[in-house]
């Protein structure tokens, strides 16, 4: 009689974003004619931009001549690619990572929750709190986490690092030594930013005692501040011991194109077995490859038009987020974040649980956000809100939170 | 310190097509002045359909306008597109499978691959043999199969399910009674099919002992004889017992567009717990949707003009399969497949084995197989040719053969 991988049903609730779907849709169905605005998923909403559009159209054109036709594509993604990614994201930064250490992926969340597969079930792995729900609940299904505590929303075999205002949205060191560390900056959801020197201490700390990092950069575009990093790789000893997962959703509006990468040097390893060769195994066994013109979109992406373009669309959203922290503050709100991220977080007001801000946001500004506990203990007394919508609906969202 | 998921070590010699590419890399290195013909992997040659070119600039066209962007897609899939998938593939055949069971994903390859993670490891896996590697691999990485043994190319915890020409390419019911039963037909690699009642005999008797079967059916396709199923759900009992994928790749030359989908009836429970949540569970955390503009492509399958373009691709296919059975019997080769599946099975001469036989026929053919021992031990000294070359190169090839 076949049995379940019954870690799954250990999971309390379902994904924190499902969750917000269909409580807005229940909303939604019994005010029919409230009209409600979305800051709540990192969704973008800006159109892609015209010489991304143009990348599409002729790759398609492609795929309908047999001479050009494209089939299965590499394994690790097309060369034209890799290359334009290793040159731009890294060379043209000073960071010494080549094509061959790139794997192109169909985006950063299914690489998030794929890259603990190539671990031991035995390693433990230390989370910033709160944090993005897709690096604990992957590890959950993995068997890696332990018991779950309903009553503080924790994990037993997870090692929480608290980012709260008292850090400045900045994890300390853990107590106990973690195999795996998971880091993402630009933060998701805090919106805070840690200093490459902050970071080159995570690296040596990650090198001392032997943990991998895993280091989250899909929100690398929207640095604003100088000595912020853009890359683990801009640290000293990265290349054995950090991985990095990147994404176009956020940079250039993939989310409904799906595209992303990973990068592993192949000076990190274990003993002599480097994991870029375990990763490789399980990109060629269990993946085949993001689609052909897709791939050609991503390599718009470092065009110098797109280049133009993408940047006056990160500014179109930073300048949301400028909107929304401005509003927040006038309106007596304690707010973080949204300067080198597209991604404001704030105290919600009263004592206010964030699950009942979301109710109170949604029920009197027909606004959207995400409750901060959603992504983790610490966040609870926390919300937030993203840069993604259009600005008309963004001025309109914060009228109304101003209203209230 | 990390350790590594070891189970990946186990793994024997990397991903058989990898293999297959790097020895023929080096053939056409020290050969440049030779045509080398490709009938190996199972990749397709001919164009997208004009009806799937169309869809995918239309769609290109609406993410190119902030009115008709789309961003993230549905967790489970577009309704259009599995609307579409229910109504063709399921309603019309007289299958009770509802849209609602149905999981569009980028691709057949991360599905089969992707599958076992809800089920416990310590279930026991039966497979065909040969079969398609990647079944074994990944219940490998996932540390259900014991021990590999180089001898006889057989895992310790493997049930092992013989189908050669003593049983007609059809396997019996293994002695040893399995948890999940992976079955593929029209079959990759032999090019085998079972009829109607032979599949519902495997339905009842996965009924009766409580086992999981994944149906395979990405060559569905091909089928041309009557009484050969299109889908598990023609069988009674399917819905209590199957799993089934489906891909885009063999109908419509998605190899590099990538879609596909599962489908879990709600049927399908251990104790009160369907298997059709844990996987939504998954597609929502570890995964974010195939592209848009992909699935736009996938709905374009299924139109009136879409249907009549792809029923032609096929036939020029099976035209292909047609030139290389005949040719190889005139050639006095012992052969079958290539009537409802795009495969040509054939004995090597000779008692050569199977890569003995690939270097043979790449050496004084120039043409590139793939070794029936890749997909098991009982593909020792079997070799698979694949239709999905043009029908120049297919002519070419055969010729050269029969030269040989």
């Amino acid at each position: 009689m076949f049995k379940i991988n019954d870690n799954y049903l250990k999971l309390p609730g379902s994904y924190l974003f499902s969750t917000i779907g269909k409580k807005v849709n229940a909303f939604q169905a019994a005010n029919p004619d409230k009209k409600v605005i979305r800051l709540g998923i990192g969704d973008v909403t800006q159109p892609l931009a015209p010489a991304i559009i143009e990348a599409l159209h002729s790759a398609v054109d492609e795929m309908a001549d047999a001479a050009t036709f494209k089939g299965y594509a590499p394994d690790l993604g097309y060369e034209f690619l890799r290359n334009a990614i290793a040159r731009n994201d890294y060379k043209d930064r000073g960071c010494d990572i080549s094509a061959d250490e790139i794997f192109v992926s169909d985006g950063a969340k299914c690489d998030s929750g794929n890259i603990q597969e190539i671990f031991s079930v035995d390693n433990k792995i230390a989370v910033c709190d709160p944090v993005y729900p897709v690096y604990v609940d992957t590890n959950v299904m993995a068997g890696r986490t332990g018991t779950y505590d309903a009553s503080t929303g924790m994990w037993s075999d997870v090692i929480y690092m608290p980012c709260t205002v008292d850090n400045n949205f900045a994890p300390d060191f853990p107590k106990e030594t973690p195999d795996l560390i998971y880091l993402c900056f630009p933060n998701n959801p805090t919106g805070a930013t840690i200093t490459k020197d902050q970071l080159q201490d995570w690296v040596d700390y990650a090198n001392k005692v032997g943990a991998v990092i895993i280091y989250d950069a899909a929100y690398e575009a929207y640095i604003s501040e100088d000595n912020v990093p853009h890359s683990v790789y801009e640290c000293e000893g990265a290349r054995t011991c950090a991985i990095e997962l990147k994404s176009f959703s956020k940079n250039a509006g993939f989310t409904g194109t799906r595209l992303g990468y990973t990068v592993i040097p192949k000076d990190l390893k274990a003993g002599d077995v480097m994991l870029h060769s375990l990763w490789a195994r399980r990109h060629g066994t269990k993946y085949n490859g993001a689609p052909y013109i897709v791939q050609k979109a991503g390599e718009a992406v470092y065009s110098p038009a797109g280049k133009q373009q993408l940047s006056e669309q990160v500014a179109y959203y930073m300048n949301n987020a400028k909107i929304i922290k401005t509003g927040l503050q006038e309106a007596g709100y304690t707010v973080s974040g949204g300067v080198n991220a597209p991604y404001i977080w704030l105290k919600t007001p009263d004592r206010m649980t964030s699950w009942e801000f979301f109710d109170y946001l949604l029920e009197h500004a027909n606004v959207v956000g995400t409750p901060g506990s959603g992504f983790g203990p610490s966040g609870e007394g926390y919300f937030r809100l993203t840069a993604f919508g259009s600005c008309e609906n963004t001025v309109e969202a914060l009228e109304r939170i101003r209203k209230m």
